[in-house]
C-alpha cells in the first residue's frame, strides 16, 4: 500500500472529536485548512489531467499522496456547534451525521484510488480517479456546504 | 523509517516552486494553511509533554506523523513577491534565502527525530525532541516573522 505506515497512523485520527478543539473557531480554521491544502494537490493534479501541465510522475504522485494524506484530516473538525464565524458548513453535517460520515469515507476511498493510480503511473487511470475523487468531492460541498 | 514510503514521494516538492502557485495570495493562502494544520498536531503533543494530557502512544505518533509531513509542505510557497495581504513574512525570507532554507531544513529534521521518538513510544525522547522542534520553530519566527 502507497504511504501504508503512515496512513496506518494516521486512522488513529477519529471521525469525531468534540474535545480537541478548544473553541469552534480553532475547529473551523484547521477543517477549511486542511481542505484547503488538499484543493491545492488536487488541482495541481488536474492541470495534468486536463492537459494544461504535461505528465510527469513523480509530482503526481507527490500531490496525491498529500491529498490522500490530508483527506484523512476535516472530518475530525466538526464539532457540534462548530458552525460558526466564517463556516460555510451546512446544519445537515450534524442533522444527518451518517450520510456526511458516508461522504467523507467515500472521498477517502477515492482519493486512496487516485493515489495508487498515481503510483502506478498509469495517466489513464488517473484521470478516471481524478473524476472520481472531484464527484466525491462535489457531492459532499452540494449536500453539505454553503455557496 | 517512520512513513519511510510517503516522505520520499514528498521529497519530490521543491523547496521554492515560483510557478506552482497562480496569485501570491494563493501562495500565502497555502502557506499559512499548511504551518496551522501543522501547529494543531503539535500543541497537541504539547499538551501530553507539558502533562496537560495523559500520554497515549498511537496519538502522539498520528500527530508526529502529520507533524513531519507537513513540515515540508509550506517552504515551495514562499515565492518572490509573495510578501503580500496578511502575510506576517519578514522580507530576510528573500534577501537571506540560504538562512531561511537552512532554518526550513533545521525544523524538518527535529521533526523526524520527534516522529522517530513518537514511533519509539519513549516519552522522554518525545520531550527533548518536542523542545527542539519547539526551538527551531521560534528561531525561524523570531528571524523570519513579523509579530
Amino acid at each position: 500500500m502507497f504511504a501504508g505506515i503512515a496512513l496506518a497512523a494516521l486512522a488513529a485520527i477519529p471521525f469525531s472529536a468534540q474535545a480537541q478543539f478548544a473553541k469552534a473557531e480553532d475547529a473551523v480554521k484547521y477543517r477549511q485548512s486542511s481542505l484547503s491544502v488538499m484543493a491545492t494537490h488536487f488541482s495541481r493534479i488536474g492541470a495534468v489531467v486536463k492537459g494544461e501541465k504535461p505528465y510527469d510522475k513523480t509530482a503526481v504522485e507527490a500531490d496525491a499522496a498529500i491529498v490522500e494524506m490530508m483527506a484523512k484530516l476535516p472530518w475530525s473538525a466538526f464539532p457540534a456547534g462548530s458552525n460558526v464565524a466564517n463556516s460555510k458548513a451546512k446544519p445537515e453535517i450534524w442533522s444527518e451525521q451518517d450520510k456526511f460520515k458516508a461522504a467523507a469515507d467515500k472521498t477517502q476511498a477515492e482519493v486512496s484510488k487516485l493515489s495508487a493510480a498515481a503510483k502506478a503511473g498509469d495517466l489513464n487511470a488517473i484521470k478516471t480517479a481524478f473524476g472520481a475523487v472531484g464527484q466525491s468531492c462535489k457531492a459532499c460541498h452540494d449536500n453539505f456546504r454553503n455557496k
